[in-house]
């Protein structure tokens, strides 16, 4: 018989999804150009050259067996080396290719982190607001995503909230920082609180609660801005990263676990995830695709970008009134909706073509998402669009 | 803690990669030219260069939004609609873009054909000899393998067997033919047979007992060998395939799940995969290699080299008196051992640096796997070796 639990999925729309979709047919209607879609957050800006040189030179010069042939197991040594080498060096740390096993995005990685650390029915604690997509990443493990609640002031941590809520079923914490949706970055008191509280709940419980670090925005943090790298203050750190965001490759599915050396077990983890591929059939990422990010580790897109859209409608929203935590990074503002029904508000939006996303599904509700991984020039243009919306509805 | 089963699969070699390590460090020692390394089905035949010339051609005329943007999380339509006209056009099938859905290789595509008709418990029948990955590629849903002992005489389907251990809990039977290890391709009557039981036991048990066919060496048969299209003789039948063999690119990571249309519910079952994926990491293969594959549907790597390397190892073998079955398909071929023990056996032939696979981890103990997807040259040189290893341990 066909599987239940994803017959019900098919019944729960994505909010996200919908929304774009939305946004995308009424620009047939009025051209897209006209459609301010602050819906999806797909990288606008594109692939750096040297990357797409990378892979016209690799199918030139590797050999056939190099470049479609099985990569190891665990990812392509020289891979795992180049990268290890490339965040111990950025981030003052001693990963080697033992601490590093490539996967597909952000989301291959985090599939593997779950599995390495809980068992079904064990607990993983993530803060609101949080990327819904956690929710099926954790749950169809077997193990059971708990979410707690915000702090709508900074959107820092709710530490309060956290500790009510830590238990002995509790396996893990995941984080995620520079945040979707919120674009804050938690701040270097936050990450050492919140270790702080993980080494006395580990030892007070009797078993390692790891921190579940993922971070496919790490490389898009605003000027001036603390961004610590969050595996230096916890050992038990599991860093999943994507490149998807950092050089525009969300379709070509690439990005890692790396276990902090530091970890009890680190080089054992890393060949269990080896072992945890063969039952969800991953078996590596692209060898093609590996041996390309290898060569861009230290390049990015022009991201500058997005710091400059932030900056545009954080300006604009204070001076509206809208009440918004200015963002530390990412290419997401999230500001608090002007009634307490975010979908309707984003709902009236529509009127003026102007589409935000509501956050209830991001467990915080009466706020509302902008991507604003689009061109300036539009962002420009859909302040005048904002205004009207405002001075007409509220 | 660390999840105990993954730990406990490390300790569980896999004896394929053993002999492969084996070889290769025999290789360092005499030079890898003569040790007769038949362990790896690894493809030898290179990529074709159409397929490399789609890579490049794609890189510099799509743009980055397409080349590296997401794809549809069912995969790219345009590549689903060539990929069901090609295998509709080629098996007279009615196959659209609603029947196919984009993996990362067979092990992606099994993954999701297991999620989808099994909650765990459940069991899946294959049979003998059979590719051990299966186990945790089906035990790791959560549903049972159980493997139905091998027909020695032709390595077609042990049919008494089978009806002794179908039930009321078997939820699918998976098959693969042509078949890894034995080289044989079921033949129609086979198909038809094992179509006619499933029939009955679906109406038995008031369920659908689905058909979960394998085929990544679907495209390497040999003359005159009559191989049906699996699909064809049984309505509720999900085909999973790899490009991995047929254009020698396992690396790229490449194949698709496809539902017969006939099949009931066979449209949702493609949309309830895209929500599979979502928690098993997958999203989509890498968005360049589902479009360098769509402009390669109908080439393959110039796969003659393999029937010429089994004629020649199977005249050899014979004339040597093994018991074996003329591979009709594949690279590999599946003799029975000149001892019971067919590791013991394997174990001699490492004395003459014949490396062959014992088939105790396939269920089949008394047989060994030659992989001969090598260079014909080298099989050539490696008779010698099996002559003297015959005539001095037998």
């Amino acid at each position: 018989m066909l599987a239940q639990k994803y017959i019900d999925m098919l019944n729960k729309k994505s909010v996200i999804r919908e929304l774009s979709e939305y946004a995308v047919a009424r620009g047939k209607e009025i051209g897209y150009e006209n459609v301010f879609d602050y819906t999806l957050g797909n990288p606008s800006v594109p692939v750096p050259e040297s990357y797409n040189d990378s892979l016209v030179r690799l199918i030139k010069e590797k050999s056939a067996m190099d470049l479609h042939g099985y990569s190891q197991s665990l990812g392509i040594r020289e891979v795992r080396d180049a990268v290890a080498k490339s965040i111990s060096r950025r981030f003052d740390m001693n990963y080697t290719l033992d601490h590093i096993f490539m996967t597909s995005g952000a989301a291959g990685a985090i599939a593997h982190a779950v599995r390495l650390v809980t068992v079904p029915g064990d607990e993983i604690l993530t803060f609101a607001p949080y990327f819904p997509e956690y929710g099926p990443y954790v749950n169809h493990s077997g193990a059971v995503l708990k979410v707690v609640p915000p702090s709508t002031k900074d959107f820092q941590i709710n530490f309060e909230a956290f500790e009510s809520m830590i238990s002995e079923k509790t396996m893990a914490v995941l984080v995620n920082s520079p945040n979707n949706p919120s674009g804050i970055v938690y701040s270097t008191q936050t990450i050492k609180k919140l270790a702080d509280i993980l080494r006395e709940k580990s030892k007070e419980y009797g078993h390692i609660i790891y921190l579940i670090s993922d971070e496919p925005y790490r490389e898009i943090v605003f000027d001036g801005v603390d961004a610590p790298y969050v595996a230096k203050y916890y050992d038990a750190t599991i860093t999943c990263y994507s490149f998807s965001k950092s050089l525009s490759v969300p379709g070509d599915r690439i990005g890692y676990v790396a276990i902090n050396p530091a970890c009890p077990d680190a080089e054992k983890m890393i060949v269990m995830c080896g072992q945890i591929s063969r039952g969800i059939g991953h078996n590596c990422p692209s060898a093609i695709i590996q041996w390309a990010v290898s060569e861009n580790l230290d390049v990015t897109s022009d991201i500058s970008v997005y710091e400059k859209n932030m900056n545009i409608l954080y300006d604009e929203l204070t001076s509206l009134g809208f009440e918004v935590v200015k963002p530390g990074g990412t290419f997401y503002i999230f500001p608090k909706a002007l009634e307490d029904d975010a979908v309707a508000f984003c709902n009236k939006g529509k009127d003026y073509d102007f589409i935000g996303v509501p956050a209830d599904s991001f467990a915080c509700p009466g706020y509302f998402r902008l991507a604003y991984c689009i061109e300036t020039e539009k962002v420009y243009r859909s302040l005048e669009a904002l205004r009207k919306f405002v001075k007409e509805k509220y």
